[in-house]
Protein backbone atom coordinates (compact mmCIF):
# COMPACT_ATOMS: atom_id res chain seq x y z
CA UNK A 1 0.00 0.00 0.00
CA UNK A 2 3.32 2.03 -0.09
CA UNK A 3 2.80 1.62 -3.59
CA UNK A 4 0.33 4.59 -3.52
CA UNK A 5 2.70 7.06 -1.89
CA UNK A 6 2.93 9.72 -4.64
CA UNK A 7 3.36 13.18 -5.70
CA UNK A 8 -0.29 13.57 -4.28
CA UNK A 9 0.37 11.89 -1.04
CA UNK A 10 -0.08 14.64 1.74
CA UNK A 11 1.11 14.95 4.88
CA UNK A 12 -0.15 15.24 8.32
CA UNK A 13 2.11 14.69 11.45
CA UNK A 14 2.30 15.04 15.42
CA UNK A 15 4.47 17.71 16.94
CA UNK A 16 5.55 16.07 20.02
CA UNK A 17 8.61 16.03 22.39
CA UNK A 18 9.27 13.19 22.75
CA UNK A 19 7.59 12.09 19.90
CA UNK A 20 8.96 8.53 18.52
CA UNK A 21 6.73 6.31 20.66
CA UNK A 22 3.37 7.82 19.55
CA UNK A 23 1.03 5.62 18.50
CA UNK A 24 -0.84 8.23 16.43
CA UNK A 25 1.34 7.12 13.07
CA UNK A 26 -0.38 3.98 13.37
CA UNK A 27 -3.14 5.30 14.17
CA UNK A 28 -4.40 7.50 11.56
CA UNK A 29 -1.65 5.42 8.73
CA UNK A 30 -4.43 2.70 9.14
CA UNK A 31 -7.65 5.28 9.05
CA UNK A 32 -6.14 6.78 5.81
CA UNK A 33 -5.60 3.22 4.29
CA UNK A 34 -8.79 1.51 5.17
CA UNK A 35 -10.62 4.84 4.34
CA UNK A 36 -8.81 5.32 0.65
CA UNK A 37 -6.92 8.68 1.64
CA UNK A 38 -3.87 9.44 0.21
CA UNK A 39 -1.60 10.49 3.13
CA UNK A 40 0.69 9.80 5.95
CA UNK A 41 0.91 10.98 9.23
CA UNK A 42 4.42 10.69 10.84
CA UNK A 43 5.37 11.51 14.42
CA UNK A 44 8.09 14.39 14.40
CA UNK A 45 10.23 14.72 17.52
CA UNK A 46 10.21 18.78 17.79
CA UNK A 47 13.58 20.16 19.49
CA UNK A 48 13.62 23.69 17.49
CA UNK A 49 11.71 26.68 17.01
CA UNK A 50 8.30 25.67 17.50
CA UNK A 51 6.82 28.54 15.60
CA UNK A 52 9.00 27.10 12.61
CA UNK A 53 7.33 24.03 12.85
CA UNK A 54 4.05 25.87 13.25
CA UNK A 55 4.95 27.40 10.02
CA UNK A 56 6.24 24.29 8.23
CA UNK A 57 2.27 23.30 8.36
CA UNK A 58 2.30 25.83 5.76
CA UNK A 59 4.93 25.41 3.85
CA UNK A 60 4.35 21.84 2.93
CA UNK A 61 0.42 22.64 2.76
CA UNK A 62 0.32 19.79 5.20
CA UNK A 63 -3.25 18.44 5.89
CA UNK A 64 -3.44 18.93 10.20
CA UNK A 65 -1.74 18.20 13.15
CA UNK A 66 -1.66 16.85 16.18
CA UNK A 67 0.01 18.07 19.20
CA UNK A 68 1.71 16.48 22.25
CA UNK A 69 3.61 17.50 25.29
CA UNK A 70 4.88 19.96 25.91
CA UNK A 71 3.23 21.92 22.65
CA UNK A 72 -0.55 21.78 23.60
CA UNK A 73 -0.15 25.52 25.18
CA UNK A 74 2.34 27.02 23.62
CA UNK A 75 1.35 26.47 20.46
CA UNK A 76 -1.45 28.70 20.47
CA UNK A 77 0.18 31.89 19.75
CA UNK A 78 1.20 30.76 16.48
CA UNK A 79 -2.21 29.82 15.40
CA UNK A 80 -4.60 32.32 13.29
CA UNK A 81 -7.99 30.91 15.24
CA UNK A 82 -9.07 28.60 17.92
CA UNK A 83 -12.37 26.62 18.07
CA UNK A 84 -14.08 27.72 21.53
CA UNK A 85 -14.03 24.85 23.35
CA UNK A 86 -9.72 25.27 22.85
CA UNK A 87 -9.80 28.72 23.15
CA UNK A 88 -11.44 28.11 26.69
CA UNK A 89 -9.00 25.13 27.83
CA UNK A 90 -6.30 27.28 26.57
CA UNK A 91 -4.89 24.31 25.14
CA UNK A 92 -4.75 22.51 21.46
CA UNK A 93 -4.14 18.83 20.59
CA UNK A 94 -5.43 19.11 16.56
CA UNK A 95 -4.79 21.87 14.01
CA UNK A 96 -6.44 22.01 10.82
CA UNK A 97 -5.07 23.49 8.23
CA UNK A 98 -7.57 25.71 5.63
CA UNK A 99 -5.08 26.60 2.91
CA UNK A 100 -2.34 27.78 5.31
CA UNK A 101 -5.19 29.27 7.76
CA UNK A 102 -4.47 27.50 11.12
CA UNK A 103 -7.16 26.59 13.12
CA UNK A 104 -6.41 25.04 16.65
CA UNK A 105 -8.77 22.72 18.25
CA UNK A 106 -9.29 20.19 20.85
CA UNK A 107 -10.81 16.89 20.92
CA UNK A 108 -9.00 14.93 24.37
CA UNK A 109 -12.12 15.78 26.51
CA UNK A 110 -14.99 15.54 23.78
CA UNK A 111 -13.03 12.52 22.44
CA UNK A 112 -13.14 11.35 26.29
CA UNK A 113 -17.49 11.44 26.38
CA UNK A 114 -17.31 10.41 22.37
CA UNK A 115 -16.06 7.13 24.03
CA UNK A 116 -18.28 6.79 26.67
CA UNK A 117 -21.72 7.81 24.85
CA UNK A 118 -20.01 4.66 22.39
CA UNK A 119 -20.35 2.44 25.05
CA UNK A 120 -24.02 3.60 26.16
CA UNK A 121 -22.87 6.11 28.70
CA UNK A 122 -24.84 9.60 28.57
CA UNK A 123 -23.82 12.50 30.63
CA UNK A 124 -26.63 14.19 30.68
CA UNK A 125 -27.56 15.82 34.55
CA UNK A 126 -24.97 13.22 35.54
CA UNK A 127 -22.58 14.25 38.14
CA UNK A 128 -18.52 14.06 37.77
CA UNK A 129 -15.40 13.57 39.71
CA UNK A 130 -12.14 14.54 38.37
CA UNK A 131 -9.04 13.95 39.59
CA UNK A 132 -6.49 16.42 38.33
CA UNK A 133 -7.14 19.57 36.30
CA UNK A 134 -3.84 19.55 33.95
CA UNK A 135 -4.19 19.41 30.06
CA UNK A 136 -6.44 16.32 29.81
CA UNK A 137 -8.37 17.13 32.99
CA UNK A 138 -9.29 20.53 32.01
CA UNK A 139 -9.80 19.42 28.61
CA UNK A 140 -12.27 16.62 30.33
CA UNK A 141 -13.64 19.00 32.55
CA UNK A 142 -14.77 21.20 30.16
CA UNK A 143 -15.64 18.63 27.31
CA UNK A 144 -18.14 17.40 30.20
CA UNK A 145 -19.56 20.84 30.91
CA UNK A 146 -20.52 21.12 27.43
CA UNK A 147 -22.04 17.59 27.60
CA UNK A 148 -24.40 18.48 30.14
CA UNK A 149 -23.33 17.45 32.89
CA UNK A 150 -24.85 18.98 36.15
CA UNK A 151 -21.66 19.05 38.58
CA UNK A 152 -18.31 18.65 38.20
CA UNK A 153 -16.01 18.15 41.05
CA UNK A 154 -12.50 18.95 40.40
CA UNK A 155 -9.48 18.16 42.70
CA UNK A 156 -6.30 19.35 42.29
CA UNK A 157 -3.21 20.38 44.34
CA UNK A 158 -3.46 23.30 45.79
CA UNK A 159 0.05 24.38 44.23
CA UNK A 160 1.34 27.60 42.42
CA UNK A 161 -1.26 26.76 39.24
CA UNK A 162 -4.21 26.68 41.67
CA UNK A 163 -5.54 29.93 41.49
CA UNK A 164 -5.03 30.23 37.44
CA UNK A 165 -6.85 26.97 37.30
CA UNK A 166 -9.78 27.89 39.66
CA UNK A 167 -10.07 30.91 37.06
CA UNK A 168 -10.41 28.98 33.85
CA UNK A 169 -12.47 26.29 36.06
CA UNK A 170 -14.92 29.93 36.56
CA UNK A 171 -14.59 30.72 32.86
CA UNK A 172 -16.03 27.41 31.60
CA UNK A 173 -18.88 27.51 34.47
CA UNK A 174 -19.47 30.49 32.69
CA UNK A 175 -19.89 29.12 29.44
CA UNK A 176 -22.25 26.30 30.46
CA UNK A 177 -25.02 25.25 32.69
CA UNK A 178 -22.76 23.17 35.01
CA UNK A 179 -21.80 23.67 38.30
CA UNK A 180 -18.01 22.68 38.76
CA UNK A 181 -16.48 22.92 42.26
CA UNK A 182 -12.60 23.12 42.94
CA UNK A 183 -11.28 21.07 46.01
CA UNK A 184 -7.97 21.14 47.32
CA UNK A 185 -6.51 17.24 46.72
CA UNK A 186 -6.14 16.94 50.19
CA UNK A 187 -9.57 17.25 51.39
CA UNK A 188 -10.29 14.11 52.12
CA UNK A 189 -13.76 14.77 53.43
CA UNK A 190 -14.74 16.99 50.31
CA UNK A 191 -13.35 13.76 48.49
CA UNK A 192 -15.39 11.30 50.21
CA UNK A 193 -18.93 13.80 49.14
CA UNK A 194 -17.83 13.80 45.73
CA UNK A 195 -17.68 10.38 45.09
CA UNK A 196 -20.84 9.35 46.99
CA UNK A 197 -22.92 11.37 44.60
CA UNK A 198 -21.01 11.12 41.59
CA UNK A 199 -22.03 9.06 38.40
CA UNK A 200 -18.22 9.01 36.59
CA UNK A 201 -15.16 8.92 38.48
CA UNK A 202 -12.11 9.86 35.99
CA UNK A 203 -8.48 9.99 36.92
CA UNK A 204 -6.45 12.44 34.69
CA UNK A 205 -3.61 12.59 37.16
CA UNK A 206 -0.71 10.59 36.00
CA UNK A 207 -0.56 8.55 38.98
CA UNK A 208 -0.70 4.93 38.69
CA UNK A 209 1.28 5.00 35.36
CA UNK A 210 3.70 2.82 33.63
CA UNK A 211 5.72 1.36 37.07
CA UNK A 212 4.28 3.49 39.47
CA UNK A 213 1.62 1.36 41.81
CA UNK A 214 0.20 4.52 43.63
CA UNK A 215 -3.11 5.24 43.20
CA UNK A 216 -4.86 9.21 42.70
CA UNK A 217 -7.56 8.43 45.59
CA UNK A 218 -6.71 5.66 49.13
CA UNK A 219 -8.31 2.28 48.39
CA UNK A 220 -10.98 2.47 50.91
CA UNK A 221 -12.49 5.84 49.36
CA UNK A 222 -13.33 3.73 46.86
CA UNK A 223 -15.90 2.23 48.39
CA UNK A 224 -17.45 5.41 48.81
CA UNK A 225 -18.53 5.26 44.86
CA UNK A 226 -21.79 3.79 44.11
CA UNK A 227 -21.48 0.70 42.10
CA UNK A 228 -23.27 1.83 39.11
CA UNK A 229 -20.21 4.18 39.23
CA UNK A 230 -18.53 4.45 36.05
CA UNK A 231 -14.46 4.58 36.51
CA UNK A 232 -12.24 6.16 34.19
CA UNK A 233 -8.44 6.31 34.16
CA UNK A 234 -6.78 8.50 31.17
CA UNK A 235 -3.88 6.14 31.47
CA UNK A 236 -3.23 3.23 29.26
CA UNK A 237 0.06 1.88 30.62
CA UNK A 238 -0.87 -0.18 32.44
CA UNK A 239 -4.07 -1.61 30.23
CA UNK A 240 -5.26 -1.65 33.90
CA UNK A 241 -4.11 0.76 36.80
CA UNK A 242 -4.46 -0.62 40.10
CA UNK A 243 -7.21 2.36 40.85
CA UNK A 244 -9.17 0.35 37.78
CA UNK A 245 -8.47 -2.74 39.40
CA UNK A 246 -9.85 -1.34 42.80
CA UNK A 247 -12.99 0.39 41.24
CA UNK A 248 -13.84 -2.75 39.45
CA UNK A 249 -13.20 -5.01 42.28
CA UNK A 250 -15.93 -2.68 43.65
CA UNK A 251 -17.87 -3.63 41.55
CA UNK A 252 -17.53 -0.40 38.74
CA UNK A 253 -17.56 -0.70 35.20
CA UNK A 254 -14.13 0.49 33.94
CA UNK A 255 -12.55 2.17 31.09
CA UNK A 256 -8.95 2.46 30.79
CA UNK A 257 -7.50 5.31 28.58
CA UNK A 258 -7.54 3.94 25.33
CA UNK A 259 -10.73 4.84 24.62
CA UNK A 260 -9.74 8.75 24.99
CA UNK A 261 -6.93 7.89 23.16
CA UNK A 262 -8.81 6.51 19.65
CA UNK A 263 -11.54 8.81 19.92
CA UNK A 264 -9.50 11.89 20.16
CA UNK A 265 -7.69 10.61 17.20
CA UNK A 266 -11.35 9.40 15.66
CA UNK A 267 -12.28 13.51 16.20
CA UNK A 268 -9.14 14.47 14.69
CA UNK A 269 -9.60 12.39 11.92
CA UNK A 270 -13.12 13.54 10.94
CA UNK A 271 -12.31 17.29 11.28
CA UNK A 272 -9.11 16.46 8.87
CA UNK A 273 -11.01 14.58 6.32
CA UNK A 274 -14.97 14.40 7.10
CA UNK A 275 -14.61 10.28 6.87
CA UNK A 276 -15.09 8.42 10.22
CA UNK A 277 -12.37 6.77 11.45
CA UNK A 278 -12.16 2.98 11.58
CA UNK A 279 -12.56 2.78 15.50
CA UNK A 280 -12.80 -1.22 15.55
CA UNK A 281 -9.49 -1.61 13.43
CA UNK A 282 -7.97 0.98 15.15
CA UNK A 283 -8.50 -0.33 18.61
CA UNK A 284 -7.49 -3.93 17.60
CA UNK A 285 -4.19 -2.55 15.84
CA UNK A 286 -3.41 -0.51 19.23
CA UNK A 287 -3.85 -3.32 21.20
CA UNK A 288 -1.33 -5.46 19.31
CA UNK A 289 1.04 -2.76 19.24
CA UNK A 290 0.92 -2.17 23.19
CA UNK A 291 1.22 -6.16 23.49
CA UNK A 292 3.78 -6.27 21.04
CA UNK A 293 5.96 -3.56 23.37
CA UNK A 294 5.24 -5.50 26.99
CA UNK A 295 6.50 -8.58 25.55
CA UNK B 1 4.23 -2.29 3.58
CA UNK B 2 2.23 1.44 5.45
CA UNK B 3 2.00 -0.66 8.22
CA UNK B 4 5.63 0.11 9.11
CA UNK B 5 4.82 3.82 8.95
CA UNK B 6 5.40 4.28 12.74
CA UNK B 7 6.69 7.32 15.20
CA UNK B 8 10.68 6.18 13.86
CA UNK B 9 9.28 6.44 10.01
CA UNK B 10 12.02 9.65 8.15
CA UNK B 11 10.57 12.27 6.12
CA UNK B 12 12.37 12.49 3.09
CA UNK B 13 10.73 15.06 -0.27
CA UNK B 14 10.49 17.06 -3.21
CA UNK B 15 10.72 20.84 -3.08
CA UNK B 16 9.52 22.09 -6.88
CA UNK B 17 6.90 23.91 -8.19
CA UNK B 18 5.02 22.19 -10.13
CA UNK B 19 5.75 18.79 -7.77
CA UNK B 20 2.53 16.36 -7.89
CA UNK B 21 3.67 14.85 -11.26
CA UNK B 22 7.24 14.18 -9.87
CA UNK B 23 8.35 10.14 -10.13
CA UNK B 24 10.94 10.82 -7.58
CA UNK B 25 8.05 9.70 -4.77
CA UNK B 26 7.95 6.36 -6.67
CA UNK B 27 11.22 5.72 -7.00
CA UNK B 28 12.23 6.53 -3.82
CA UNK B 29 9.65 5.07 -1.73
CA UNK B 30 9.89 2.07 -3.42
CA UNK B 31 14.10 1.95 -2.80
CA UNK B 32 13.21 2.48 1.01
CA UNK B 33 10.83 -0.38 0.92
CA UNK B 34 13.00 -2.71 -1.10
CA UNK B 35 15.80 -1.81 1.35
CA UNK B 36 13.67 -2.26 4.64
CA UNK B 37 14.60 1.59 5.38
CA UNK B 38 11.63 3.23 7.84
CA UNK B 39 11.08 6.81 5.31
CA UNK B 40 8.84 8.26 3.29
CA UNK B 41 9.44 10.25 0.35
CA UNK B 42 6.45 13.15 -0.50
CA UNK B 43 6.70 15.64 -3.26
CA UNK B 44 5.85 19.46 -1.51
CA UNK B 45 4.44 21.88 -4.11
CA UNK B 46 6.45 24.95 -3.16
CA UNK B 47 4.77 28.37 -3.19
CA UNK B 48 5.86 30.23 -0.15
CA UNK B 49 9.04 31.34 0.93
CA UNK B 50 11.81 28.95 0.06
CA UNK B 51 14.00 29.92 3.13
CA UNK B 52 11.14 28.62 5.56
CA UNK B 53 11.09 26.01 3.25
CA UNK B 54 14.38 24.81 4.08
CA UNK B 55 14.42 25.37 7.41
CA UNK B 56 11.32 23.36 7.86
CA UNK B 57 14.11 20.63 6.77
CA UNK B 58 15.27 21.05 10.04
CA UNK B 59 12.16 21.65 12.16
CA UNK B 60 11.55 18.05 11.08
CA UNK B 61 14.78 16.27 11.17
CA UNK B 62 13.62 15.31 7.39
CA UNK B 63 16.51 12.96 5.94
CA UNK B 64 16.96 14.40 2.65
CA UNK B 65 15.81 16.63 0.22
CA UNK B 66 15.50 17.00 -3.49
CA UNK B 67 15.05 20.00 -5.39
CA UNK B 68 13.79 20.80 -9.17
CA UNK B 69 12.70 23.73 -10.96
CA UNK B 70 12.61 26.16 -10.10
CA UNK B 71 14.49 26.37 -6.72
CA UNK B 72 18.43 23.94 -7.72
CA UNK B 73 19.88 27.94 -7.83
CA UNK B 74 17.93 30.09 -5.49
CA UNK B 75 18.41 27.10 -2.73
CA UNK B 76 21.82 28.01 -2.32
CA UNK B 77 21.65 30.74 -0.16
CA UNK B 78 19.66 28.47 2.57
CA UNK B 79 22.28 25.92 2.61
CA UNK B 80 25.14 25.56 4.96
CA UNK B 81 28.02 24.09 2.95
CA UNK B 82 28.14 23.31 -0.73
CA UNK B 83 30.08 19.91 -2.48
CA UNK B 84 32.33 21.18 -4.87
CA UNK B 85 30.26 20.04 -7.75
CA UNK B 86 27.47 21.75 -6.31
CA UNK B 87 29.23 25.08 -6.11
CA UNK B 88 31.00 24.97 -9.52
CA UNK B 89 27.57 24.30 -11.56
CA UNK B 90 25.78 26.74 -8.85
CA UNK B 91 22.59 24.38 -8.73
CA UNK B 92 21.41 21.91 -5.92
CA UNK B 93 19.54 18.96 -7.20
CA UNK B 94 19.68 16.99 -3.21
CA UNK B 95 20.04 18.33 0.14
CA UNK B 96 21.99 15.79 3.17
CA UNK B 97 20.94 17.07 6.47
CA UNK B 98 23.69 16.06 8.95
CA UNK B 99 22.18 16.96 12.54
CA UNK B 100 20.62 20.15 10.90
CA UNK B 101 23.96 20.73 9.13
CA UNK B 102 22.26 21.20 5.26
CA UNK B 103 24.90 20.27 2.56
CA UNK B 104 23.54 21.00 -0.91
CA UNK B 105 25.25 18.53 -4.22
CA UNK B 106 24.02 17.70 -7.42
CA UNK B 107 23.55 14.19 -9.13
CA UNK B 108 22.15 15.48 -12.29
CA UNK B 109 25.55 15.40 -13.97
CA UNK B 110 27.31 12.21 -12.26
CA UNK B 111 23.59 10.43 -12.28
CA UNK B 112 23.99 11.01 -16.11
CA UNK B 113 27.63 9.38 -16.11
CA UNK B 114 27.00 6.70 -14.06
CA UNK B 115 23.84 5.45 -16.24
CA UNK B 116 26.36 5.82 -19.31
CA UNK B 117 29.03 3.97 -17.22
CA UNK B 118 26.49 1.40 -16.11
CA UNK B 119 26.17 0.72 -19.72
CA UNK B 120 29.46 0.24 -20.46
CA UNK B 121 30.50 3.73 -22.00
CA UNK B 122 33.18 5.17 -20.50
CA UNK B 123 33.75 8.82 -20.66
CA UNK B 124 37.96 8.85 -20.52
CA UNK B 125 39.79 10.59 -22.96
CA UNK B 126 36.09 11.38 -24.62
CA UNK B 127 34.90 14.02 -27.08
CA UNK B 128 31.13 14.98 -25.97
CA UNK B 129 28.59 17.90 -27.68
CA UNK B 130 26.27 19.29 -25.19
CA UNK B 131 23.31 20.87 -26.47
CA UNK B 132 22.12 23.55 -24.15
CA UNK B 133 23.74 24.75 -21.09
CA UNK B 134 20.82 25.19 -18.05
CA UNK B 135 21.00 23.85 -15.33
CA UNK B 136 20.77 20.26 -16.64
CA UNK B 137 23.49 20.77 -19.27
CA UNK B 138 25.74 22.83 -16.57
CA UNK B 139 25.71 19.74 -14.21
CA UNK B 140 26.50 17.45 -17.27
CA UNK B 141 29.34 19.45 -18.55
CA UNK B 142 30.65 19.66 -15.18
CA UNK B 143 30.27 15.70 -14.28
CA UNK B 144 31.63 15.36 -17.44
CA UNK B 145 34.78 17.03 -17.58
CA UNK B 146 35.30 15.12 -13.70
CA UNK B 147 34.72 11.96 -15.90
CA UNK B 148 37.94 12.30 -17.82
CA UNK B 149 36.44 13.97 -21.14
CA UNK B 150 39.14 15.79 -23.21
CA UNK B 151 36.73 17.89 -25.02
CA UNK B 152 33.52 19.11 -24.50
CA UNK B 153 31.48 21.16 -27.17
CA UNK B 154 28.69 23.25 -25.74
CA UNK B 155 26.01 24.88 -27.64
CA UNK B 156 24.22 27.49 -26.74
CA UNK B 157 21.92 30.88 -27.53
CA UNK B 158 23.88 33.54 -27.87
CA UNK B 159 21.51 35.66 -25.13
CA UNK B 160 21.41 37.49 -21.90
CA UNK B 161 22.87 34.55 -19.82
CA UNK B 162 25.98 33.94 -22.49
CA UNK B 163 28.54 35.76 -21.00
CA UNK B 164 27.67 34.04 -17.27
CA UNK B 165 27.55 30.55 -18.61
CA UNK B 166 31.24 31.59 -20.37
CA UNK B 167 32.40 32.78 -16.83
CA UNK B 168 31.09 29.51 -15.55
CA UNK B 169 32.53 27.15 -18.28
CA UNK B 170 35.88 29.06 -18.09
CA UNK B 171 35.68 27.84 -14.10
CA UNK B 172 34.91 24.19 -14.66
CA UNK B 173 37.59 23.88 -17.28
CA UNK B 174 40.19 25.20 -14.99
CA UNK B 175 39.00 22.45 -12.36
CA UNK B 176 39.86 19.56 -14.58
CA UNK B 177 42.01 18.88 -17.16
CA UNK B 178 39.52 19.50 -19.91
CA UNK B 179 38.92 21.72 -23.27
CA UNK B 180 35.56 23.04 -22.69
CA UNK B 181 34.71 24.78 -26.10
CA UNK B 182 31.39 27.31 -26.10
CA UNK B 183 29.86 27.81 -29.32
CA UNK B 184 26.96 30.37 -30.81
CA UNK B 185 23.95 27.58 -30.78
CA UNK B 186 23.32 29.47 -34.47
CA UNK B 187 27.38 28.69 -35.73
CA UNK B 188 26.03 25.54 -37.94
CA UNK B 189 29.99 25.17 -39.25
CA UNK B 190 31.22 24.66 -35.54
CA UNK B 191 28.03 22.62 -34.72
CA UNK B 192 29.23 19.87 -37.77
CA UNK B 193 32.81 20.30 -36.74
CA UNK B 194 31.79 19.36 -33.10
CA UNK B 195 29.62 16.55 -33.94
CA UNK B 196 31.79 14.76 -36.32
CA UNK B 197 34.22 14.86 -33.77
CA UNK B 198 32.40 13.72 -31.04
CA UNK B 199 32.07 10.46 -29.11
CA UNK B 200 28.99 11.63 -27.22
CA UNK B 201 26.07 13.71 -28.12
CA UNK B 202 23.54 15.03 -25.42
CA UNK B 203 20.67 17.15 -25.68
CA UNK B 204 20.00 18.84 -22.62
CA UNK B 205 17.62 21.62 -24.14
CA UNK B 206 13.61 20.66 -23.39
CA UNK B 207 13.53 21.11 -27.57
CA UNK B 208 11.40 18.08 -28.40
CA UNK B 209 9.81 17.85 -25.41
CA UNK B 210 5.62 16.78 -24.96
CA UNK B 211 4.40 17.08 -27.98
CA UNK B 212 7.20 19.49 -29.01
CA UNK B 213 8.23 17.68 -32.45
CA UNK B 214 11.54 20.31 -33.23
CA UNK B 215 14.75 19.08 -33.58
CA UNK B 216 17.34 20.54 -31.17
CA UNK B 217 20.05 20.40 -34.30
CA UNK B 218 18.96 19.74 -37.69
CA UNK B 219 18.02 16.56 -38.94
CA UNK B 220 20.74 16.26 -41.59
CA UNK B 221 23.41 17.58 -39.23
CA UNK B 222 23.26 14.16 -37.62
CA UNK B 223 24.81 12.64 -40.26
CA UNK B 224 27.96 14.26 -39.22
CA UNK B 225 27.69 11.75 -36.53
CA UNK B 226 30.03 9.10 -36.41
CA UNK B 227 27.61 5.67 -35.78
CA UNK B 228 29.75 4.39 -33.26
CA UNK B 229 28.63 7.89 -31.55
CA UNK B 230 26.59 7.64 -28.68
CA UNK B 231 23.44 9.99 -28.50
CA UNK B 232 21.66 11.13 -25.20
CA UNK B 233 18.28 13.29 -24.60
CA UNK B 234 17.68 14.64 -20.68
CA UNK B 235 13.79 14.37 -22.20
CA UNK B 236 12.19 11.10 -21.17
CA UNK B 237 8.77 12.18 -22.27
CA UNK B 238 8.59 10.82 -24.72
CA UNK B 239 10.36 8.14 -24.65
CA UNK B 240 12.03 8.21 -27.74
CA UNK B 241 12.07 12.11 -29.21
CA UNK B 242 12.41 12.90 -32.98
CA UNK B 243 16.39 13.72 -31.82
CA UNK B 244 16.76 10.46 -30.84
CA UNK B 245 14.94 8.71 -33.83
CA UNK B 246 16.96 10.18 -36.51
CA UNK B 247 19.94 9.34 -34.16
CA UNK B 248 18.99 5.55 -34.14
CA UNK B 249 18.47 5.42 -37.89
CA UNK B 250 21.87 7.22 -38.75
CA UNK B 251 23.39 3.88 -36.54
CA UNK B 252 24.04 4.99 -32.83
CA UNK B 253 23.32 4.14 -29.87
CA UNK B 254 20.54 6.30 -28.10
CA UNK B 255 19.90 7.00 -24.26
CA UNK B 256 16.72 9.17 -23.27
CA UNK B 257 16.84 11.05 -20.36
CA UNK B 258 14.98 8.16 -17.37
CA UNK B 259 18.87 7.12 -16.87
CA UNK B 260 19.83 10.03 -16.02
CA UNK B 261 16.37 10.45 -14.31
CA UNK B 262 17.04 7.29 -12.51
CA UNK B 263 20.53 7.24 -11.61
CA UNK B 264 20.51 11.04 -10.09
CA UNK B 265 17.99 9.42 -7.88
CA UNK B 266 20.21 6.65 -6.80
CA UNK B 267 23.48 8.84 -6.32
CA UNK B 268 20.60 11.18 -4.25
CA UNK B 269 19.47 7.83 -2.26
CA UNK B 270 23.07 6.13 -1.87
CA UNK B 271 24.39 10.08 -0.25
CA UNK B 272 20.58 9.60 1.74
CA UNK B 273 21.02 6.36 3.14
CA UNK B 274 24.58 4.37 2.11
CA UNK B 275 22.74 2.05 0.63
CA UNK B 276 21.95 1.18 -3.31
CA UNK B 277 19.16 2.07 -5.50
CA UNK B 278 17.32 -1.03 -6.57
CA UNK B 279 17.81 0.15 -10.00
CA UNK B 280 16.34 -2.59 -11.82
CA UNK B 281 13.31 -2.68 -9.91
CA UNK B 282 12.57 0.82 -9.79
CA UNK B 283 12.76 1.54 -13.89
CA UNK B 284 10.42 -1.16 -14.29
CA UNK B 285 7.99 0.88 -12.43
CA UNK B 286 8.84 4.02 -13.82
CA UNK B 287 8.37 2.95 -17.12
CA UNK B 288 4.89 1.03 -16.22
CA UNK B 289 4.15 4.51 -14.30
CA UNK B 290 5.10 6.01 -17.60
CA UNK B 291 2.96 3.66 -19.58
CA UNK B 292 -0.05 4.35 -17.65
CA UNK B 293 0.24 8.11 -17.58
CA UNK B 294 -0.11 8.10 -21.16
CA UNK B 295 -2.78 5.55 -21.58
Amino acid sequence: MIDTINGHTRLYGLFAHPAKHSLSPLMHNLSFRKRGINAVYLAFDMTGDLGDAVNSIRQFDMGGVNLSMPFKRTVIPFLDELTPTADLIGAVNTIMNRDGHLIGANTDGTGFFAHLAANGYATNRKTATVLGAGGAGLSIIAAGASKGLSTIHVFKRRNASFPAVSDQLRQIAAAYPTTIQLHDYNDEAALQRALSESDFLINSTNIGMGDDAKLPVAEALIDCLSPSAVVCDAIYEPRQTRFLHAAKQHGCITFNGLGMLIYQGAQAFQRWTDQEMPIDDVEDALLKELDQNRS
